[in-house]
């Protein structure tokens, strides 16, 4: 088969991103053998209908797996139809059946249907990349529920929540991507057998006499896939299905990039809590060997992007598809299909290796909630005060005097002296022990019921992935 | 309340597109009710834990409707921050429980509470108005599911089809998005009572000693409003919801686009089957009177460009919300909310119109598939002929070389005169007599199952819609 | 004249963002006005070929300023065309000339030119906002070109770069955004008047035999409009204009963008390097009353999000005016024009109040060059100890040996020790005496040419911007 | 070199669409090439700057061509970043110079320097195609400029005009084009030679003592390379360049979808006036072989979309590159760039066989303007009968009496009866004279100036390609 190579352009998705189990699915290979699945589904129909005879229909199924993309490429220079040239590639190697190929068929009732089937391969081998990855997520939440920390609004330290229930955040949007994809993936339905215009009328004439309507060779031909077919369509299934598919892909990306990107905020060193995993060898920046840039992160926010517009393509296609379709759809949709499972494909596993490896630095974690913690701290003290019978607002300027004390310290890279200077002054002192102020100033405790949320939706990514299994979970086997 | 005129700008989704309803919904005053709503859901709950006596919640109750814009106003252009501006304003109108509104709340708790209802109620609002479009549907793919017509590949003529059937296409699409729309609208969930950074902890302090947990309490506030809670938020519900409810609606705008276009081209004189309604006072052009301009498929067209691109802002927001958030998502969700469903509003209302008034001109229809549908029944022609014993190739050369003269007389705008001619070529009849010829080239009945399929998919719109009667559908009446 | 209120819906760039001139440039009463300028000047033109008598002129001319949206709302819900209706309440108004206006023309011929000219206003005013922005930044870059700060990639410590540098750098991408938006407002060309489908028939039936032609009555106008007119167009201008202003508008965001992000960036507190100015009586989180949110930078971003997405809108209407032209533009350009100009104009307000109140924190970038400044400047104290005959690549690890023990110390929030401990190594000293070491290890100098380059820029940015003085700049006055 | 063929996923742009010459300018050979060239002249001015002997500048040139991509690969496998690992590939070629190239450089150096030549190399390949596609409209344009057809607006028929002035449409959008892709060109700048951060500090410690400045270095390299430097960068150009770029080859796609739009809806036998060239071999339909699908416009269509959305993720690049560079860009410019340019190059391809072999079907042309041009007629003759003296409204409802009755004449398929029912009309003749009437409904000439106009874009798009014939135009020699 022809080969290329680097002196001709060769996408990333080619050589770079994405997993060969993915690549091959979208190789032209895999569609024209998902184009002989159908044919001979087809014909097998129509051999129950009398017109195909035994030997033809095993001379059919003998060369089913014969795909010759060098002889139809051939074909397709002088005839410029790949399903066309394929359809005779497949018919020249079968002597005894290659004439009852395609009886009653418009390409696209082969195309769309052999569509159909990859676009539920590939959305299944997404689902399982969605699992291992919830899975990975589901263990570190375990790990971390109730871990303190800071949490973060605007980028600015706000009041403490827990590791985990912050992993669960990303966890329960992945949670929802899952169904939207599995949704997306119940619901991926074949055009059918329904001929150039969607009637089935050459199909009809065809059986004519046979005994068998258009509707049941249809039924038979779709059982045959596996797959259920559009109740109607235009001389293609709905192109609103693409965009249902991409918009799922989208989905993802979306929650894939809020994970890489607060990585890479909290992988800064002024920061400095988390951190990608790091490989020996690899090259950070020459000038300083020991900088830890976070490249997967950055790499997955890069991808994100170019799926985000993918589905405002295949609306364009759905939106555009005139009457009974136009063919506008088709030198993109070989663009947009697999670039978007390719690059979710490479972005699920990215994040999956980050969240596997995902070195959490609980020194520098411990060392901001001191540092920034206090000041949330100040909300139950002033409750409690209130409690005690103090005035609010008397209170809450006195605290705010110490806080705004306190903050021009920790500018100077001092340590926080809230709670210390808080339980020294008597104007609060007066209300409540020292003692006591000091306990409501320890912020790590102040989580509410982060680490039982938390919990919560690990058992849901757990139990979703639980569900897959079948497509590669591995969480199910942790939990037993 | 101060108002804004014609001398400022005015979106035209204020004067211009849309529904009043919707606009209502997509109100200030509309939001600031609802967040009232939540506020003295909240109190009820907090009043259950004791925290609130039953004067002070009184008090709120009384005064939940009197939503006062001038004086939140007034507030806002002080403090810049408009929910606490509503704060102030509902509480200076509560002498006796203002002090007690929004007790260990953040602002989120409120606003992201409302703006979950406010999807919900304009989801319904959508739900109703594709009903009603549904059922418009329906009648008349019921009407016209067996009257034969052109169908179109490329825009060129292909092969017949019915009315009824290429109706059902976009019926089809829209069960497609009212189920997608219906999914986003079951999904819609609040953020609950999760405070700060999600985690209740100032709940979980105020409820110290009450005997009501911080989760029973969201529990009942989220039981009063009528809403379920997502189990783990950050400051806000997960962006990722916007873009779910914004996909839904660019779904329905793509579906329309597709009818909208179909029909503009169908009312282009050449085809001239088909034609919106037109009024009569209507200004068309001004210099040809008589000219029927499918001015409202193209503003569905147009409006429908707009929402395409809506769901990969609301992307933005959920992808870049930064750790606990960030407010980058505020100002532009004052925009894309309303829009995507104001657009959505008048497309819906739009093709309503258009398809209640739908002007068929069926002799048109009948003229066309007379024109080119002689030549799409060459195909079963060719068929029986092979059946009949002739050489397939030898025939498709005769048949070829009619149809090319054929194709020279419709050019010239004569009668299309190829049943005729072929029932008159000897090399032909010598197979099939040629009455059976003439017979064959009938194309209105090469129309296979459509008709029952186009029935078929017009049950799911009736029924989808019957199973919503209770926000407006009409199309069970019609049926029983 | 109609108001509208809160209770309906109000777009925020009706009554929350954008400035009230750039509002009223998008109102329908300026809309109107600038029809009538257009009729007033077709009128004049057409007088010189005496078509219309110096009364008739003169009565029109008298009314041009009698907008009367309320008449013309009401003879639109009749005739369902707002230009037609504004034409009748015109003629209404002038019961001398009225019967002569708009003779030959089509509704865009009118329209059309009106828009350009209402794009030129706008374009304008944006130039004027940039040129604003741009004598802020300019100042800044002034004061701040020789200050050093540290560089981030990858959002982690780099080397030192200058505070002015940095702001050159967004002075430059403005830079190129002012090149653009002016070449859009300087290719800013008018429909002309053309008639129906462009080819100015009507005009030259009507002028036959006054001894002008159509072309020379389209000079005419366009001279007294102040607009160059499209050599040919359909019934539009081509709308590919639209497509081009966006996208120029769109550039700015982008800029604007990455302005404010970096800033939500130093401001927070671990990095605490800048911050936008924050109004006295500003609320920000009601928990944390010191916290300094940069809800200004965010709504930049906010809404540099919609903006960017516009021009694809505008695509779609040059990519889909069919033939002669479809009106398929119509309604969304209602919407995607104001809003591209009212969001681009208020993220300039926004932006040009942060720079001009820039707060930056020079201790703190003082303390986290200090930090994480020695790290860089390994680089160069390696190249003087290979200079001096060490061996590179020893020297290389010693190097690492120290910083990765220095990185430690960091981490522990102690001051940076590596310029002390190479100091102290004799492996070091053998080459290099240690006061060499030290001098070496003063990142602060570390900086290139930045300084020069960064006045570079500031110069151009001034220049650019005196070059625009007549619009409103006043960065040539504080050069004077 | 490792090939890759059909059994993994190959791009469309790798063996389908797009130019071998496009595809070979984003081979990675091309860019290691330009990487070479970039770090030969950086050596090349450090050689003069005496940091580079003679010997070892030589031992570099020499090897500059040897780009060994398999070995290349080999230690990238190990480090993981391409251009650091073809650094070492080169350098491993050359045993006298190695050491010495990429001094004081940052990989930032060497890629986007040399992206920016890139860039410019598709630039210039890009508008030769232009420039060959304005050549082959510009024939056009003259040879029918005065060919009368039917102009449509909201794809109805309304007034004439010419062919030629349709295609002057196109061009006139194309020549707009062409100006921003050449701008996008001129504006092409390189990074320079500024290091990790911009301020080029590590070469001003390089060059200390040479007598070179940092500025003069970065001048003699950029000159060398034939390429201006930005005054000021991050680590990298601004990625507002990108968008430049992007954006000026989308609105090419914008421009040519509209181009194709209107053939394929020409080509719809129901209008029947265009058609593309269809090869003799070429398999249309399988149902219908004589079918005359716009294959070749539809696939421009679909391509076209691709290239739309492609500036949206150029400009989250620019706008989201925080501080002084995030790797966000890296992995999406890997796809965004080639596919943008082979996009753009596949569609000026196609456009260019479509205009150059565009089919033109005169009779039908004709045929169509004598079916639907007299309505359009009766605007002059109302004119006529107004000035005769004739009661204007009265006037106008007896032609809008014929035009219906002759409305429905066409509508049944006879020819328009308009010009001889008005004619014999005596209420019209009794001011005009018969054979007015006629003259006056004879369409053909009521074309206003088109044919001029044309011409004057004609000889714009001719000059314009003629002025840049060095990249390959044609039409200089026509005309000469």
């Amino acid at each position: 088969m022809k080969g290329y190579n680097h002196n001709d352009f060769l996408s990333p998705f080619t050589w770079r991103y994405g997993s060969p189990e993915m690549r091959r699915l979208w190789s032209e290979t895999n569609k024209r053998r998902l184009w002989r699945r159908v044919w001979v589904a087809l014909a097998t129909a129509q051999h129950h209908a009398g017109l195909i005879s035994t030997d033809e229909l095993a001379d059919l199924q003998a060369h089913q797996g014969d795909v010759d993309f060098e002889r139809a490429q051939e074909i397709e220079a002088e005839i410029h139809h790949d399903l066309m040239a394929e359809l005779r590639t497949f018919a020249e190697q079968c002597p005894t059946g290659g004439g009852k190929l395609h009886l009653g068929a418009t390409s696209m009732d082969i195309e769309d249907n052999a569509d159909a089937l990859r676009l539920r391969q590939s959305l299944d081998l997404t689902l399982a990349g969605l699992d291992a990855l919830l899975a990975a997520l589901s263990e570190k939440i375990e790990r971390y529920a109730a871990t303190p920390c800071l949490a973060y609004t605007h980028i600015q330290p706000a009041e403490p929540t827990t590791l985990g229930y912050r992993l669960a955040l990303y966890a329960q949007d992945l949670l929802a991507d899952r169904q939207a994809v599995a949704r997306a993936r119940d619901d991926v339905r074949g055009k059918g057998l329904k001929g150039a215009v969607g009637t089935a009328a050459s199909y009809t004439k065809l059986l004519e006499g046979t005994g068998m309507s258009a509707a049941e060779m249809e039924a038979q031909v779709m059982a045959d896939l596996g797959l259920e077919a559009w109740p109607v369509t235009s001389q293609v299934y709905p192109r609103r299905q693409d965009w249902q598919v991409l918009s799922a892909l989208a989905g993802v990306a979306a929650s894939l990039h809020k994970l890489a990107f607060d990585l890479r905020l909290l992988q800064s060193p002024p920061f400095g809590e988390w951190s990608e995993p790091f490989g020996a060898k690899q090259v950070g920046s020459s000038a300083m060997p020991f900088k830890r840039n976070p490249i997967t992160a950055e790499k997955i926010c890069s991808l994100a992007r170019l799926v985000r517009d993918l589905p405002a393509v295949a609306w364009d296609n759905a939106a555009n598809s005139l009457l009974e379709r136009t063919l506008d759809d088709s030198a993109n949709r070989r663009v947009i299909l697999p670039q978007a499972f390719l690059a979710t494909d490479e972005m699920l596993r990215c994040a999956r290796r980050i969240v596997e490896g995902l070195v959490v630095d609980e020194d520098r974690m411990a060392q901001n909630l001191a540092t920034y913690g206090p000041f949330a701290a100040t909300e139950p003290l002033l409750m409690a005060l209130a409690r005690a019978g103090a005035d609010r607002q008397a209170m809450h300027e006195v605290i705010r005097e110490h806080s705004l004390a306190a903050w021009q310290a920790v500018r100077r890279g001092e340590p926080n002296p809230l709670a210390a200077s808080l339980a020294a002054d008597e104007r609060i002192t007066t209300y409540l022990p020292d003692g006591d102020v000091r306990a409501l100033m320890t912020v790590e405790g102040y989580v509410g019921d982060a680490p039982e949320r938390a919990i919560l939706v690990e058992r849901r990514a757990c139990s979703g992935e639980r569900a897959a299994e079948s497509v590669g979970g591995s969480c199910g086997k942790r939990l037993s």
